[in-house]
């Protein structure tokens, strides 16, 4: 599965900047987040350094001047075109599921509901964050698997392989606890339906939130963040991925839209704090400011746990409409996703041609120095 | 009054950013929306053009090198600490107006409206957008004022100037029709206690919408777009403006709270279709991402008009909670602000210190131009 991963990378460079512009490679060793001084000689950095000339300077501004707001502007690198869809319409599931302490079951269970979602038409299915083990500390690094190792390694993205090569669909595998070199992340596996891993994300922001007498949570100190955004081209789209938490982030979701998604997919597991507050309201408010897809799915209440989920997986369309959402019990929703939305509804609201790149820009980092 | 607001520009200058960082100076070139070619010579933009020191360029970096993630460097400038409001519990008045045909009806309304609110306990007056004029084209040309020249060419701000003073509140105008230089502007006049025009904000993001059978409006073909971000300093605490479609653009609301604003007021005329879609949605988003309080006006609704609007006038709190609201009819809503909440609700979920600034930042342009 790693070379399936590396070979990814090559045309995820391409997804992430296809069209490199020159002015950005100066903005690069501004904004570059890790930069070495060494790299301080690179070309880049002496392009930066030197005075450019007039009529260089001239071009860089007038390039992207098609308007005096420069909405074009407003995502750095600008915002590529939302490409053609694979496929324009098809059914998603979702599966909100139980977890028990026994990880072999909570497999087989897993696999039995992909199969179901499946059987009842989907073609992409969303698993809970935390499927394969109970939502607790100890759990964690008990149930943690090595998915870059594979096979016997990660029983749990082995199951994911099988059964998407098998029937044909993608998967946005929830998360498992992952071990890679001494330290643990929350992880979400992204298979193709050919079997192989096409991305891995791993929670950027960690859980950690103190509302006493409430809920006190620090996933930080059992958890390693992610470094990387996720958007993945699959058979069913372009999908942005983030877990539970991320989706508090709305940088993130508009960076994945400044990358084309059709698509975010959030596993989650808001608590009876959060959940009530603030799981539909985010859902939407992503779905909508961002004019695309937002797809949920949690695990299935348990008030045995320690952890308690709220549920409510849901799927939303990119007028922040409610197309299918659940209570808190086991269940799986199936849903239908209509792409040729994404572009009427950008017709209707154009908000993305009203930006006021003049006024402000949000600056995806990696994309910008790729 | 003009010389308020020019008085008023120092103080801006100095709340936008009054600890300007020496490598923000190198990034005002690169992002400088409006670079004359001649700016090149000038001393920041050789700064930038002259090879830095590597001593220098170590403590451009390692100044703001507290976490590996950079959560401060999610904002450019770094977001500001959020101030100590000058008081921390108020009452609000949102006044939800019934708008005629008949100017000096709707002037001495309105007056009345304040008054009532005031008595009340209002210490901060919220107002709709276009409160003084039918929501028409051609009343919008016919009812605009020149808030610049004051006195009988704008009775409208003039009455805003007197009860704000008599009255000793602060009251956000909603909005007017502005006719200046030979263009119509969408403009919110903000007045403090002193009866001085202490901001004014020209809607930035004009309503071009277009859903077929539901709604098409082009506001740009009657209105200029303004070109300034609105925060300003009040007797009830920082205040972030906004009129009506700006609420849509997510970017402008994080601008204000990383500039410190404890509200946002967005004056507001959504209409029937975005109404019960987005209008509480949006609002309570905005609360929620930015853990700020929100506050709307609506005018209300009026069956016989040609643009009929959603009303539904709110208050919302850092939670996303809401904490007053109206149905449709002209009403006046009071409620109560308490700005501890804020530092309470961003104790509870630390989000600015959980942002991700070595992936992305949003960046304030205006504010990195002082």
């Amino acid at each position: 599965m790693k070379s399936a991963v590396s070979s990814s990378l090559f045309s995820l460079k391409y997804l992430l900047n296809p069209n490199p512009r020159p002015h950005f490679i100066s903005l690069k060793s501004v904004f570059l987040p890790k930069l070495s001084l060494s790299s301080i000689t690179n070309n880049a950095a002496l392009k930066l350094l030197s005075p450019p000339s007039t009529s260089g300077l001239r071009s860089i501004y007038s390039s992207s001047m098609a308007s005096s707001f420069k909405p074009e502007q407003a995502r750095v690198p600008s915002a590529l075109p939302l490409p053609a869809p694979p496929l324009t319409k098809f059914k998603m599931g979702l599966c909100q599921l139980s977890v028990t302490t026994d990880k072999t079951r909570n497999i087989s269970h897993t696999k039995n509901a992909i199969e179901e979602a499946v059987s009842k038409g989907a073609k992409l299915v969303l698993l809970p964050e935390m499927w394969n083990t109970p939502y607790t500390k100890g759990s964690f690094k008990a149930f943690a698997e090595d998915i870059d190792a594979g096979g016997d390694a990660s029983p749990s993205t082995a199951m994911l392989s099988e059964v998407s090569k098998r029937l044909n669909i993608t998967i946005i595998g929830g998360s498992i606890p992952e071990k890679s070199r001494g330290r643990l992340y929350n992880t979400c596996c992204v298979f193709g339906s050919d079997g192989e891993l096409k991305a891995k994300h791993r929670k950027i922001h960690l859980f950690d939130i103190d509302i006493p007498g409430k809920i006190t949570y620090m996933e930080s100190r059992t958890f390693t963040a992610g470094e990387t955004p996720t958007v993945v081209d699959t058979d069913v789209g372009r999908i942005g991925v983030g877990i539970c938490y991320d989706i508090r982030f709305q940088e993130l979701a508009m960076m994945y839209a400044a990358r084309g998604a059709h698509l975010l997919c959030y596993p989650g597991a808001f608590n009876m704090t959060t959940g009530p507050l603030h799981w539909e309201l985010l859902q939407r408010a992503r779905a909508t400011d961002n004019q695309l897809y937002v797809a949920t799915c949690s695990s299935a209440r348990d008030y045995g746990s320690c952890y308690v989920a709220w549920g409510h997986s849901t799927l939303v369309g990119p007028f922040g409409e409610i197309i299918a959402t659940s209570e808190h019990e086991e269940t799986i929703i199936i849903a239908e996703i209509d792409y040729s939305f994404l572009k009427q509804r950008r017709s209707n609201l154009p908000l993305n041609k009203q930006l006021r790149g003049d006024l402000y820009q949000l600056v995806d980092i990696q994309r910008l120095n790729y």
